[in-house]
């Protein structure tokens, strides 16, 4: 695969060469065709899947909801073949075929009219079709959360959407947000399997969520919810919503409170037997693709984390500050070494340049490792990198150097957030287009 | 020892009480009186050092420098005793004697006639009493650039102080700094070995500059110099203040530009060949006494840095997305897992509470490590973090929700930099007072 469009310019000698293919390397394994295509085999009856290994007996449906829909649906697909009898998926883009399964529109970011109707459409197909000894495939990726969705009881889209905006503006987390959420959902925190008569049920998951919690993934239509209506009920009086919402909404966390009410399936609920969950892309499957291709090149990998979050050029400090203690004190690997991180930082945007959370990470690294011998690279695997046309960057401990022969001060670029107009300047930023995936940022710097 | 005060009522658990005895086993090892009581010893006519080995013949003299000379001296004279003939050694602390050593006055951090006539003093006592054949330790600790100084030339303190200020105001780092003022003073940058003739000097240094740079702690009096006139001539230039620098200095640097001066000693100046130099406390070797300590409990020490720098609470947000990428992927390391960490971040100070930036960083990794099973310390060496009375933090899991029961919200508290108002408030601030050393900031987080 050929993801970076720009290498000749890039690869200025043989640690860049190695890094910019250990990159390629992880966003060939985050690319959900290939994710699936390779977690997915069929031999005889059994269906075999990671770890798993699944008897046929039925028929195999396919659902589905995400950006990554269509592709993992061809992918499963190419896989089962003429094995699959029918199936809804939902995807951002138009309609069309894929086999015996129906493509269908959802929208995205803001649910609306198409999500309604394919979601209700999806539920139906499931309920229609789907006998005890039969196998659904639940295609799972970022964005489903928008694009699958049925309110519960007499609430409307429109509602959620309200509640939502108001918690952010509070200071809600998306742990507060799901608990809400999923509260007024028919599908959402495992209720997704209160449709599916089948004994066997397998979410394919694509993770967009840093820490790859299933209860958050497209929140969690398949995965166990430990939250309940107390914790809701509490959430809004702490947010001092309580008495804002509608008396409708009021009325259920009310009916709720007193037991009358379902609640969404626990962990440890027998509904759960009959799923699996299994996550083929993430941002930890990617750190741990990327980790074993460099040890082909004699590399020790250290993973650091999947999990990354903050301000986008304070953790491009740290990680310098690591790779600085592996330089000086082996510590803590020794060399040759691989660091590899991934999450999602942030960038409190301040000036007004072009720039994004990859390459300002990138930009504050560079000054940290002036002088160093090491070649780091920070990119974004949707292939863009906030408001630039870049993904990433890649950096040594030249670039701030060659900044300052080409007139260019990295700190004024930094304070202006304008990280891909020092990066472009200098042919260090990395274009991919949009790559068709996303299991959020990779880091990789590689010491000699 | 025990530095810290309120034990009983931070140790809540078997892993508090852990995570608490090997903080105080790395404020121990930092100790400058430990440090170099543990590092050197005597039999016979030879001196032992780390890895040294010193054979005395002559006599041995002691001079030093910074805010821990006064207790490395006493340590220094605990081992070697009346083998010492004699030393001045310069300390903020009123004078005092220590065996045949003479502690002097000097000013900091900002240089004045204390610091020259004490400086004066120490190199007259180098060139009056040094002969070939003795042997010469140099104790330099923290705060030795303010307080060991003598001019070069016709300039004066006032001068470089000047220069010094306005740089910084101008966004020059602490190397540019240095570069500029070993040109102005007959001690810094290697210098202070041209009044040394002993054929063995040995330097003990307790290093409180990040990353133990030789040549930039107390502005590296005995070590190697990679900087030169063309340089400082290319930073004043670069700051736009070459034409505003007072004649003297400048025809200084361009005397020195022109070789007509003498430079520092560079990298391979067989000067170097007669010096020592030995780092025996440091933020490292604070770590990796901590990572020893915390082996015999049974966990597996990872050292990540000890450089770290950024600012606090983004810091706090890294640390804890590795705390959850070992629980929940052993990456990178198996629980049970100690991850350490050291150097020093800051605070952009935006609130009026009180605090400091080892407790802002846990308070912020607080909300990071909600539910989970760990307990994670970050505390000052020196004691004293920030404007608060407290050294640091203890924190865990249930932390923030201890918060939340007391009333305390802590986003609230973060936003107003009031760690150590919540940290006081539920008994998790660590009180320690001044302790005497100041390795940087240590951090240490427990997984069970």
């Amino acid at each position: 695969m050929n993801f970076i469009k720009n290498r000749s310019e890039l690869e200025r000698d043989y640690l860049h060469r190695i890094a910019l293919d250990v990159i390629e390397y992880g966003l060939e394994s985050a690319d959900p065709y290939n994710a699936v295509l390779s977690s997915i085999s069929v031999r005889d009856n059994t269906i075999y899947i990671k770890n798993l290994e699944i008897k046929i007996f039925g028929r195999i449906h396919v659902v589905g909801f995400g950006k990554a829909s269509k592709r993992m649906t061809n992918a499963l697909y190419d896989v089962l073949s003429e094995r699959i009898v029918g199936g809804i998926v939902i995807s951002p883009e138009d309609p069309s075929i894929v086999g015996p399964v129906e493509v269908v529109k959802g929208d995205h970011p803001i649910p609306g009219n198409n999500t309604l109707r394919s979601s209700q459409k999806l539920l139906e197909y499931l309920q229609n079709n789907v006998g005890e000894n039969d196998v659904v495939f639940i295609l799972i990726s970022g964005g489903g959360s928008a694009l699958f969705e049925v309110p519960e009881h007499n609430i409307t889209l429109d509602d959620v959407g309200k509640l939502t905006k108001e918690l952010m503006r509070r200071g809600a987390d998306i742990f507060e947000l799901n608990a809400v959420r999923k509260r007024f959902s028919r599908v959402k925190g495992g209720k997704l399997l209160n449709y599916v008569k089948a004994k066997t049920t397998v979410s394919i998951i694509v993770s967009d969520v840093v820490g790859d919690r299933l209860d958050t993934i497209a929140s969690g239509p398949t995965a166990p919810d430990e939250t309940t209506y107390k914790d809701v009920y509490n959430i809004l009086t702490r947010r001092r919503l309580w008495d804002e919402i509608p008396d409708r909404m009021r009325s259920i966390i009310e009916a709720g409170l007193r037991g009358e009410l379902l609640d969404t399936p626990k962990p440890g609920d027998p509904i759960f037997s009959r799923v699996h969950n299994v996550v083929v892309a993430s941002n930890a499957i990617a750190l741990e693709s990327m980790a074993r291709k460099i040890e082909g090149y004699g590399f020790k990998p250290l993973i650091l984390t999947s999990m990354i979050e903050g301000e986008a050029r304070e953790i491009g400090k740290v990680l310098a500050s690591i790779i600085k203690s592996i330089i000086l004190y082996s510590k803590p690997i020794q060399k040759p070494a691989a660091l590899l991180a991934g999450g999602e930082t942030v960038v409190t945007v301040k000036g007004d340049g072009i720039g994004g959370r990859n390459q300002e990470l990138c930009l504050s690294l560079a000054a940290s490792i002036r002088g160093l011998e090491t070649v780091a690279v920070c990119i974004g695997t949707d292939g863009i990198d906030g408001v630039s046309p870049a993904a990433g960057a890649v950096v040594d401990g030249s670039t701030v150097d060659e900044g300052y022969e080409a007139g260019l001060d990295p700190a004024r670029y930094l304070e202006n957030n304008d990280s891909y107009g020092y990066f472009s300047k200098i042919g260090r930023a990395i274009i991919t287009g949009y790559t068709g995936t996303n299991v959020n940022d990779v880091f990789l710097a590689l010491i000699k």
